[in-house]
């Protein structure tokens, strides 16, 4: 089993776009779903599923369906205005073709991990508000998050993605997916081409983090 | 910092619900909160806020609220039918006594972690679904189990609670939360006043993940 201190796996986490289609061996497939399986639900009622696809017709197809969405979602960070800095540019351009290259790799990625959730064993206590609902997620994306972290210790890359549940109907004809229980992320999983894991851009605790009430900035 | 393999601390990370009034040092908090920021989210955006409460009159109100939704929520629990299972009439009263515990020492905890979010820095791809959306949850509870993990990691007891959402108007008023952010998780912190953590109750990974398609159990 890989061994790794939880703040390095977190520290170094991140979204690898660029999969090889090597095999993963079932035993880390296994460690990696078991991380998920110790997730924290609400009552404990681990509403979710993975289904596990790496039969290729499947795995196609939901490459098809992922490659269009992707072109899609994305059309609009392709027009580069002219005033725009050139390194935020680059960084653009950058993540615009890892993401082009997972597109076109996604149906050959080992494994997809495709999340399930049951709204029905979910006690959904933000379904009254006025906004978006998300409270559902609770019970699903702290599972996700285990089975990132799991993937990171075994130096697999793997990605969040959730652009499928625009398409969950066809998605869940595909893989047989029965009511009531609907798509929540789709995790293509596999070795990384280059480097995969390493540090991270994300904004420091000051920025994120009040004390006591909005906009007083915890102070570390 | 505390060093702890990434398995072991998702392995024993339990809902710690008798939590210690002690104050949690400034340096142990800030690693916790800094593992939150590590998450990935959708498009990096990051588009969650903490607001640490350790103010006392703050704390007190919203044990008040939490106490009261606590009691409303576990009143079907309590009707114990005459013909329940030993076993399982004696796990749930456990689990009411220790979610009884918390609602009565929730405004005594040091820190109470309350995530918010904004859905308008959120591409929310299960919107047009006909079911409760989750996807919002992926870009703010993989910060909420990256931050149930440090805790774990720090030996600080800790829960994902969500029944505040309910009364979000209320809290979003006390702690000066404005438009467009509203509450995702409540998440009491705290030393353990007993063990704290430990083994879990999870169903096994044949239960839970499934080979290309619904229903066929992967093997591991």
């Amino acid at each position: 089993m890989a061994q790794m201190d939880v703040y390095e796996a977190m520290r170094t986490l991140r979204a690898v776009r660029r999969l090889k289609p090597d095999p993963i061996p079932r035993d880390v497939l296994s460690r990696v779903f078991e991380a998920a399986t110790f997730a924290p639900t609400g009552g404990n009622a681990q509403p979710w599923r993975i289904v596990a696809v790496s039969e290729s017709a499947s795995k196609q197809r939901l490459g098809e369906l992922y490659a269009d969405l992707w072109r899609n979602y994305t059309k609009r960070f392709r027009l580069f205005p002219a005033d725009m800095p050139a390194d935020v540019r680059e960084r653009t351009e950058r993540t615009l073709k890892a993401g082009d290259y997972l597109a076109d790799h996604f149906g050959a990625t080992p494994v997809i991990a495709m999340f399930c959730f049951n709204p029905k064993n979910m006690a959904i206590t933000d379904s009254e508000q006025p906004r978006p609902s998300v409270v559902g997620g609770g019970s699903v994306y702290t599972a996700v998050e285990n089975l990132l972290l799991a993937c990171r210790a075994e130096g697999l890359g793997c990605v969040l993605t959730t652009l499928l549940c625009e398409r969950e109907p066809e998605v869940r004809k595909l893989l047989a997916i029965p009511d009531p229980w609907y798509t929540a992320a789709a995790i293509p999983i596999g070795y990384p081409v280059g480097r995969g894991h390493g540090s991270l851009i994300r904004r420091p605790v000051a920025q994120l983090v009040y004390q006591d009430s909005w906009g007083k900035p915890f102070q570390s």
